[in-house]
C-alpha cells in the first residue's frame, strides 16, 4: 500500500522524517471498520445477502427504523471545498484533507461520533448546496468546514433550510460558541456583566460575523467590527450583504477609521483576522481589559505584551493557557443534537453550548483559566446534555 | 444513542428479536476510528492544528503527496440511489443503506480497503454524475451499486470518462467477472473450450448486459439474450440503446420468441432475471449442459431439477455449492487497481480478474467446485495481483 510515492529524495533519506506531524499522517488518520467480523458463511448471509434484504425491506416499510438499524444517523460529514483552510487560504480540496481527517478524529475521540471527510471538486455555491443535499441521506449531520466567506454564509443558510438534519459551519459557530464561553468567564474574572462590555472585533469573515452575532444575542453592550478596510460604519459603501448587516447591527458609538481609534477605552479586543495591533492601541484600552487574539500560530497581539495591560488574555495556541479551540464545541454540539433527533442547530442551542462550556470551569475560574482544556472529557458530555435538553425544550426534534 | 425508536411493540417485546439479521444491524455495521489516539496536547497539535497545517501545505505544493499522507486514495465510495436494491427494486436511498454498509464491510474484510456508503437523494442521471464528480477528491475509487438499468450504463460511462480514479458498477461487472470465472471452470469440467458454447442469457438488465459483454470478449461462441418480452432479435422495435447494442452483437442464430425455443440444444443457461423456466426447456438443452441460475433467494431454475439434466449447476445461494458471489471480485479488483494507481478499470483488468478467480480453484475443479468459496481469503489477493499487473502492463497508472 505504501511506497509508490517514494521518499521523495534522491539519496533515499526521507525529507519528512524530521517533522513528527508527517509520521502521524502516514497512510492517513482514519479507518473504517466493520462492527462485527465475518468469519463464516452464516455471518456473510446476515451482514450481506440474503439477510440484509430483510433489514432493508423493514426500513423501506418504516423509514424511522433506519435510526436503529443503520449507521448513518450517527455519521457526520465534514464537508469542505478547501477555500479557507486554517490560515493557509485556498489550497483546494485534496490539500485540505488532513484537516478534515483531523476533524473526524476529534469527532470520534471527544463526541463518540463517526465522521467522514467529504472534500469537493467545486467552489460554486449552487453546486455545493446541490451536492451536499444529494448525499445527505448518508449522514446524520453536516459539519461545513474551511469554506471562504461570504460563500459560507449562503451555503450554510440554504442547507439549513433544505435539510432536516443538523448543519453547522464550524468556522463560524464553533469559534463563536467557545469565544462566548471564554468571554462569560473572563467577565466573571473582571467582575462585570457582559452587557457592560464594549467589544472591538478584528475580522469580518466567517468567525468575525458569527462571533458578533452570538455576542449580540448574549447581550454584549456594543461591538465595533473591523475588516481590512477599517471599522464597518454607515459611511462604508459597496458592502456585501453580510457586512451591511454588521453595519446595521453594530457600532452604536459610530466609530470610523482604523481599529486603533475604536480600541481606545474598549473593554474587549477579539482578534480573528491575522493582522497586527500596535502596543499603544492595547495600552489605550480600558482598565481590566480582555484580549482574545486568536490568529494561529501568530496571534494578532503578542500575548506577553497584552498581559502587560489586560486582565485576561486568550489565544488559539496550544502552548499557552486559555486556548480557544473549537474542539470544545463541535463534538458535543453534534452529539447532543443527533442524540436528541434534532432537525437543526438553533441559536438557543449555541447559547446553551457556550454556557455549558463556561460552566465546566465553574468556580475554578481565574485569569488563566477561562476555558477548559481541549482534552477535558467532561466538556463534550456537558455540551451534548445542554444541547439535547435545549432541542427537546424547543421541540426541534424530528 | 439507542432506544429513541423503541422496540416498536406495545407490550415491550422486540418484534425483531427472532431474526438474527436485525441483531447484526443494531446501531449499524460500520465504525470510523482514528488510526492514532489523542491523549495529550502534543497529540492534538500533530493530528490537528498547528501540525496539520504543515502537512496540508506540503500537499498543496505537491499534490501527489496526498497519496502518502491522506486516507482518501484507499477509500472506496459505495454509491447508490436505491433504485435497484437486490431483488427488492426501488426502495430508496435510506432503505438501501444496510446493503451499502454490508458492501463496505466486505471491502474491509476481504480487500483491506476502507469504504463509505454514499446514498443519494436523487435518481436523476445528470445530478448523480455531478454529485459523484463533486465528491470524488474524497475517494480513491467509486463502486456504483444497485442503480437501475438503463440509467446505470450512462452513469458509469460518464463517470469513467470524467474521473481519473477507478469507477465500477458492481452489479454489472462484479457479477460478470464471477460468471466468466465460473464458466471457464465449468467448461473445463465438461471438457469443452468456451468458444464452442452456445449461451442463453435470461435478463437484459445491468448484470445481463455486462455478462453478455464479458462473455463475448472472452470468446464465447454465440449468445442469445432474453428480456421480459422474449429473445432480443433484429425484429424487435423501440429498444433502448443498450438493448439495440445487444441485438447487433448477439443471437447469430436468429432466435425469436420466448427463451424456451433458444434453450433447445443450448449449452449454457444463465439466469439473471428472477423469472421461471419450465423443466422441459432445461431438459431440451444439449448434453453436458451448464445451468447458472442466479436469482436470489429463489433461482429461476430449481437447482435440484437442473441437476437432473445439467453437468454443472451454480446459483447465488450461500447454502449450495458453486455460489456466484460478487465478493469474489470487487474487493480484489479495487485493491489491485488502487494499489497500482490505476486511473480506470479496463476490460482487460476484468478478464484478468476472472482468470485469477478461476485459477484459485485450479486443478481441484469439479462439477460442484467451479468457483472458490466467498470466504476464501486467497481470492482477493490473487485478483488484486492480477489486476495490478494488468494495470501496469496497460499503462493506465497515474
Amino acid at each position: 500500500m505504501s511506497g509508490s510515492t517514494g521518499t521523495g529524495s534522491d539519496d533515499g533519506a526521507d525529507r519528512f522524517a524530521d517533522d513528527p506531524a508527517f509520521a502521524v499522517h502516514e497512510g492517513g488518520k482514519l479507518s473504517v471498520t466493520p462492527t462485527r467480523s465475518i468469519d463464516s458463511i452464516a455471518d456473510l448471509a446476515l451482514t450481506y445477502t440474503p439477510g440484509v434484504a430483510r433489514v432493508s425491506s423493514a426500513i423501506a416499510a418504516e423509514p424511522e427504523l433506519a435510526r436503529r438499524f443503520t449507521w448513518a444517523p450517527r455519521v457526520v460529514a465534514v464537508v469542505s471545498d478547501g477555500t479557507a483552510v486554517l490560515g493557509l487560504g485556498n489550497i483546494g480540496p485534496v490539500a485540505s484533507l488532513p484537516v478534515m481527517e483531523g476533524k473526524a478524529c476529534l469527532f470520534k475521540e471527544f463526541g463518540g461520533l463517526d465522521a467522514v471527510p467529504i472534500v469537493l471538486d467545486t467552489t460554486d455555491v449552487d453546486t455545493i448546496v446541490e451536492t451536499v443535499a444529494a448525499i445527505a441521506p448518508s449522514f446524520g449531520g453536516i459539519n461545513l468546514e474551511d469554506i471562504s466567506a461570504p460563500r459560507c454564509f449562503e451555503i450554510e443558510e440554504r442547507l439549513r433550510e433544505r435539510l432536516s438534519i443538523p448543519v453547522m459551519h464550524d468556522d463560524q459557530h464553533g469559534t463563536a460558541i467557545v469565544v462566548l464561553a471564554a468571554l462569560r468567564n473572563a467577565a466573571k474574572v473582571v467582575g462585570r456583566p457582559i452587557s457592560d462590555l464594549r467589544v472591538v472585533v478584528s475580522g469580518a469573515g466567517a468567525a468575525g460575523v458569527a462571533c458578533t452575532k452570538i455576542l449580540l444575542e448574549a447581550g454584549v453592550g456594543d461591538i465595533a467590527v473591523a475588516d481590512s478596510q477599517g471599522i464597518l460604519h454607515s459611511g462604508r459603501e459597496g458592502l456585501t450583504q453580510i457586512k451591511q448587516w454588521l453595519v446595521d447591527s453594530t457600532n452604536e458609538a459610530g466609530y470610523a477609521g482604523t481599529i486603533v481609534g475604536a480600541l481606545e477605552g474598549a473593554d474587549v479586543y477579539l482578534g480573528l483576522s491575522g493582522g497586527t495591533v500596535p502596543e499603544s492601541a492595547i495600552a489605550s484600552m480600558a482598565a481590566d481589559g480582555i484580549v482574545f487574539s486568536l490568529a494561529n500560530p501568530t496571534p494578532e497581539v503578542d500575548p506577553d505584551m497584552a498581559a502587560k495591560y489586560a486582565a485576561v488574555v486568550a489565544t488559539g495556541r496550544s502552548d499557552l493557557p486559555n486556548q480557544i479551540n473549537n474542539v470544545l464545541a463541535f463534538p458535543g454540539i453534534f452529539r447532543g443534537a443527533i442524540d436528541a433527533g434534532a432537525t437543526s442547530i438553533t441559536e438557543e442551542m449555541k447559547q446553551a453550548a457556550a454556557a455549558a462550556i463556561a460552566d465546566v470551569v465553574g468556580d475554578d475560574v481565574r485569569a488563566d483559566y477561562v476555558v477548559p482544556s481541549p482534552l477535558d472529557r467532561r466538556v463534550a458530555e456537558a455540551v451534548a446534555a445542554a444541547v439535547g435538553e435545549c432541542a427537546r425544550r424547543e421541540g426541534v426534534t424530528g
